[in-house]
């Protein structure tokens, strides 16, 4: 590295290195989204940057699997930006935000399935932070507009979308759950969740 | 090994490695439980037998970790043997088996952190299928006797089950959850999830 430093000037050496960075992302994402075991090595040739770069720059398969996650997660929140989320009927806004986040995680369920394997889910639902947001701004409207529960913590109600649409890839990725029958089995599931129970619990 | 062999008659050697086993899987499920980085050093140490002899029973942290996961879901099955499973209102079973379920899963919380963090979900799961089956067979049942809904899939419902009671070890071990409200909101979950929405989805 020392040496390398002394040959070339500082900047290029930087933009070198987004652009290696930004070709690992992109390769990792397309390779780990179509096979979860898919290798260090396999990345780093699909990005082509050897081996030695891709370590420099995560220094083993967790740490790209986790710098992976977190840049896919980036693009599906770009595609969770709705203003119709802000407008629509709550319930309508759910149904809808339910639909496009499944269509996103689903294009990228295999990726998941690579995170899961080696990461601690509090980990990947860090990586979900912006996106839950969102669900968190939604279901405090609906709150305040009488759509959904307020007798449930609220964080509680965002982990369980979370917990329910990543459910729903594991499901689909053992083959417990049919393809046709997924956006409609979420957005029942979660608009009964948010709905007050008429009966109460039993004591 | 080899020489061991010669030298000790196979059935004492059997019942030497049932009680190392044995003594693995009682260290692990507590030392576990009470630090999810427990280390297979400090694992060997409790149970009294050398990390060689360890090793040669578990070849790595993750295979011991799913041994004690086993193990330790094995106790939490003979706990929810209980027959008023089968005869309780629905609604009244289902809110006892999920009290019961986190009266366990809370006593072992650590340790399904310690197995989330090394294991993939799936794995998770089908550990899990002995329990899984008492929650399927009572929510058949629901459904028969009417309490229950019956427009959505079966095993996504006994999914949601899982999957809701492991989101409150989250949520309980990332201090999101309250000790006092985890019971109420488990419990206020699932019933809802398991009643039939008054409203459908908008479409």
């Amino acid at each position: 590295m020392a040496k390398t430093a002394a040959r070339q000037p500082v900047p290029a050496r930087r933009a070198d290195a987004e652009r290696n960075i930004a070709a690992i992302l992109e390769a990792g994402t397309r390779l780990l989204g179509a096979d979860p075991a898919a290798s260090v090595a396999d990345v780093a040739k699909a990005a082509g940057v050897g081996r030695v770069t891709l370590y420099g720059h995560f220094p083993s398969r967790e740490a790209l699997v986790d710098a992976v996650l977190d840049h896919a997660v980036g693009l599906a929140d770009a595609a969770l930006q709705d203003e119709s989320l802000d407008t629509a009927p709550a319930r309508e806004a759910m149904a809808g935000l339910l639909r496009t986040s499944w269509e996103v995680l689903d294009r990228h369920r295999r990726l998941f399935v690579a995170a899961d394997r080696v990461l601690a889910t509090e980990r990947i639902r860090e990586h979900h932070d912006r996106p839950l947001r969102r669900v968190r701004r939604l279901i405090e409207r609906g709150q305040r507009e009488g759509a959904f529960r307020t007798d449930l913590p609220l964080p509680w109600l965002v982990t369980t979308f979370f917990s329910i649409i990543h459910s729903a890839a594991q499901e689909r990725e053992a083959g417990r759950l049919a393809a046709t029958d997924v956006e409609r089995v979420l957005v029942e599931t979660m608009l009964s969740l948010l709905s007050r129970a008429e009966t109460t619990a039993p004591s």
